[in-house]
């Protein structure tokens, strides 16, 4: 059973928006990356903590990828160049949190969970992606390099696509359509766990294969409690009135809520089916613990008869007459296989056999 | 089991609204069919991609079939003549999705999913069906030739009915409600192979009978799946203040939603009845696997005392009176037959045999 | 088990609106009766379809009857007179649909389920009642002649009470009132198949008594599918403002609202009766199958350990020198006696005799 | 199985707002108690159906209390005077209602459902009362004396409190909440039958104790079927903007609210602790049945090899070495008692002993 | 089992706002303690009930805090001087109440229950924690010494953070933002005893296990119903347009109940593995009952058929003829030694051994 809770102990007592790393650390140094863009012009470089402040004036639209929160001052000092909210900055560093989506005067912030399944074992790793958006400025937060956010940055160098024509929005839009996109790959590769356990239930079942379902039911119930309030964000993200997203940019929001829908349908069927699962093992299980008490016993009752029949002529009277017939040895003999095979047919005739 | 999820994989990191076919290739070419009316005209042929632009313009109703969705070229050509949304042309070739609705500002698109049964196994194969109503033109894309729409056509070409007098949103309502009077075939084929399988458990279960109550708890299910997203669509059309339905169609839509009720009512009640089986199958063979062990074991009962008594005249002493009486032997027969009969009446009165 | 869904495949590719019978034919000849009042007058003859048409100008309260839907032409035909929407002429003949209520311009429909029990095997049969309310006429539709109507007509009669006094939508009230009062007494009958069935679990089980649970059980749950969507139809036409019920007459909705739920209220402590008693009829199985299993292993373990010393002592060694003496066989018979009684005692001690 | 439901029979057929007694009849003669105050003047008596017009005049509070509702014809007269609904008449002698609260223009009409619960057995019994206000009239009913409002009528005597400066709506609340009070003394009772009934099942489950786990349930599901609806009423009540309730009483009902509340709590506590005991119990059973089968499996398991030995050495053959042997005897009863230990030290080690 | 309500007999019938003490008496004596501070001045020191009154006109922000609540004369006093509501008077002696929260004119009233969770069994204790906010005044009642509150109290004193700029809702929050901050501790000492107990069942299951499952189940059960009241609380302090919250300090009341649902997500899922706990619980011991069975089913199959061979050559016909071979002992005892291994081989290959 994998840690079921975060620790946050650490945290007790601080004042609300103190900055505290919780979670576990993913990364030796925080990276910020910087694409800034508009339909003619394109750059993409590493950049400080300290040179971020212009591009909140520019009109291009700037996008300031962060990898790795624990480091709490960088985080805190990004945070005041965009005057962020002080439960905001907080947030940044404490993972673990659900999906939500929090509207301020000056920023809207998201909170999205990232996952990668590894293909073999079909164990989901999460890591939080925290998407902010202030004006032109679209700021992304993550535990630890690498993301599904590549083709997002090909679009973007390639000026392939709406992306350099639209607004920030869009780009936050793109980051949410990535992150769920990504789950499709990651149903996949869980579907590829489920099937063949399916079919190991049902021809060959261990006690590691039930121990294997229950595993991947955790897999399930981890990713239901991130999809269900996922989407309740894009849901309301698209519904909201709110200025940070333009009335076209909705419409995608639209798409990306279908996606979240399919997804979450998917997932839905998979906990059916693995639910069938441990009723499958239960079943065969008892099923062919069953056979087993079916066969000892039938061969028993088999013996029992024929052994109260040797027991007879094993007994010492004087006077017994069929122990002195020549035949009585092989007659007695006849009988039990008589009645060995009287049984026999009884009991196939019945369809115990 | 069948797959679980369509493969997405080939779509992750493309930019959205690019067309890409997801889902099985159905269909060799793509074929394109007109149907164009008013109440004193009508005209039905096949037609290209590139002449369908002029019926955008015209005051008569233009129905457009498209049978094939993985043409993804063509697919975008018709979706540009019509002003289509660039999410839209992505979502028809893109099989697989849940019956939804989408509201733009020139065009209303309706995903449906239409089912065929077949006779014997019970099994449901689902083709995705999307309607789009642009002005006075239905275009409708199917995944393959073959619909359930061909009472709707002989409707138009025989002048039959109202469906000439009224406008392309009757004829959204038409199709619409072909689809989910198939859907009443379709639950008769299942009632068809739920009946004799209850019949089945009830008089001679096997584990065939399981795996066959599994399969079709797997189609109730899926059925399940594509009828509450529907139930939702037709609602919200037949609620919605849009500006695509008159107010005359909406009753019709209203009686389509009753059908959807209908339908819905039946397949839980399946499902209900398929539940039920599981557990008539479970104590079923409980029931039969209690009985062999009684059985069984009531024969070691009765003979286990006889063999004891046996046993007693086997013992070698030296003064044993019983051993050297004449009617020994069968005197301790009888005592035995006594004490069987008196076992087995004692069974009886218990109603154990 | 019931035919689980009606036949309406002879309807599939219909155009919407054509009348057809669906479900069983119950009656011979369609029959048309009149009731036409006011405070001052009565009258009350049967009526042919051709002679209704006067009754939609007069300002009396008009209560036309027909018996038999089978008759589409005749439906149609008088639908026609009373200028009825298409759908609801389709909907007359059209048995099998749930509860529900749908206002029109010039009309208001209400489905209703009329319900009777046979007395002594709780088997619950439903015809379909259409109420319309046109104006000051009020149209009832049932599937075969017999009825729970004959109370209000005795009411109207006999000038008794409110209903001379009061319009059409009191007397459309007193209608759904009787329906819902003649589900109490369905609601008692079943009520006295279920307390001595739930007796005959407690004390004689018989798979019979499970089959006849299931029974029970479909019964339940065919009227919990007629209930609640009427609790929804009554409930609608409570709080509707509509032009077609008067306030004062509202309040009398609001008394069947209560007697719905009330019906309800009983049929699902039914239910949790009727599912308590799968249970205790497994438990009271498992119970008598335990019982037998106990007894007949504990005769043959107390006999094992007896046929042991038995068999000890029909060794054939040369030197046991218990053999020679002359009470060896009395205290061998002892000793078994006291092995016996000290394991009976053991057994009773521990409560498992 | 108590009743499942009164029988209503008697009534069918009636025109609606026929009052008639449905229910037992639990008391002799219907009594009328006058109870007229306000702050200065207090005077309590009983009082004749027909005296009681003018103090709907009166500008103090008065509070008419009526036990027995069987005699129709005083119910109805007095509901003539205060022109109560037809309805409302007939719904007072109508027992068994669930609890509701219906406003009418001139009046407010509360039904409750007053709880006793008998020490011993835990059985609960429900009372009816329903409560009128009509401007500064309020109006009980109740099947039968004695009632929960002794203190309520004590405050009132003594002007203790804040109850005879407050208007007509606050002593309707103290009625209620007399009444949910009550339920908690009905809840603690409840809790002292099921503690003691948890405890029986861990130390010495027997079917009698499950037979009571299954009245209990009974009495909690009863319980929870007057809660729920009551709930709603006094949240309804609470919210309502009605002229009945001033904003300072409607304070004082947010607090029966939360005691509401608080019982549903300790139901839905008890049910949880039931449906807990029927497992218990269940997992108890099988536990035992279990154990019985070991031991006696074991016994036999130890004898089984120990008979075949002797079996052997009971062997006729002519040649037998060991029979010739001296200590061929005592040698073999060593070696049964070696395999004996060696199997009675097995199962101990794998703690089947 | 644990008590499973508070007795309130003693209440049953005092008029509402009789401040009463329920519940146990934790504390010998009241203690009040006052902190008054605004930016610039601060003091701390205990005060008595007379000494309150003058706080509530200054413009600093003061909170007292009250130690035990059975002395109700005290309380009552306090009640008065600050003009709170008798409602909120009698619940604050009243312990044992839900969460909730009240708004009066003049003050806020919030109810929150403090948990601590003592390591080693993992049982929580509840306290009840009643907040009050009247313009300047924050007052607290707890039922004993000791509470959450110090890191509070000591950002006060340090005039650390923002807490002396803000006001007396920024206490308020502060201080619900501690009791909830310390529900994750307490979830953290309760996962640390759900991890081992996992572990010991997988191991090593024994009664007392499934008696530690109960137990953390009921302790779950009730944080549960801590929680989703809580969860109301601050989502309708969060929400409401009230007076008492200024805007700045809903955001962060926004931030309290994300850390409410993420407690809620950590018991739900707790809840989940202790539901899977019974089930594992259950299905380990019927596995390890079956192995019992069928280890001994097949010492006794073994044996069956070689005491029939040893039985056969036990019976006393003259004529056996193998009875007189020389090698027909040892050849009885090879046949014996082949079918005995020849079954052990059958039974592996099945795979029983």
């Amino acid at each position: 059973m994998a840690r079921l809770i975060r620790r946050r102990s650490g945290k007790a007592g601080l004042p609300p928006g103190t900055p505290v790393h919780v979670g576990e650390r993913k990364v030796e140094e925080l990276k910020i990356t910087l694409i800034d863009y508009d339909e003619e012009q394109f750059q993409e470089r590493p950049i400080s903590a300290a040179e971020v402040r212009p591009f909140k004036e520019t009109s291009t639209v700037t996008w300031i990828n962060v990898d790795g929160v624990h480091d709490v001052a960088t985080i805190a000092a990004i945070g005041d160049q965009f005057d962020l909210h002080p439960l905001v900055v907080e947030d940044l560093s404490s993972t673990g949190q659900r999906p939500k989506v929090e509207e301020y005067d000056e920023h809207l912030y998201v909170v999205l969970r990232m996952l990668t399944c590894s293909d073999e074992s079909g164990h989901v790793e999460a890591e939080q992606v925290s998407i902010l958006l202030a004006r032109n400025v679209v700021l992304t937060f993550q535990e630890r390099p690498g993301d599904v956010f590549d083709a997002v940055r090909d679009r973007i160098r390639t000026a392939k696509g709406r992306i350099r024509r639209m607004g920030p929005d869009y780009l936050v839009y793109s980051l949410i359509d990535a992150v769920v996109d990504n789950y499709f790959l990651v149903c996949e590769k869980l579907g590829e766990c489920v099937e063949p356990l399916h079919e190991e239930l049902v021809t060959a079942p261990t006690p590691a294969s039930l121990h294997r379902v229950h595993e991947l039911k955790g897999e399930v119930l981890n990713l239901r409690k991130v999809l269900w309030p996922l989407r309740e964000v894009v849901s309301s993200l698209e519904r909201s009135e709110s200025q940070f997203f333009r009335r076209a940019t909705r419409l995608y929001l639209r798409d990306v809520y279908d996606h979240t829908i399919q997804v979450i349908d998917t997932i839905e069927t998979y906990r059916d089916v693995i639910a069938g699962m441990v009723d499958l093992y239960l079943s065969s299980v008892s099923n062919r613990m069953n056979e087993v008490m079916k066969v000892l016993t039938i061969i028993a009752t088999l013996f029992i008869p024929l052994t109260f029949i040797a027991g007879v002529y094993g007994m010492n009277f004087r006077y017994m007459p069929e122990l002195g017939w020549k035949a009585g040895y092989p007659a007695v003999l006849a009988v039990m296989a008589v009645v060995a095979g009287a049984m026999l047919l009884y009991f196939r005739k019945k369809g115990w056999l």
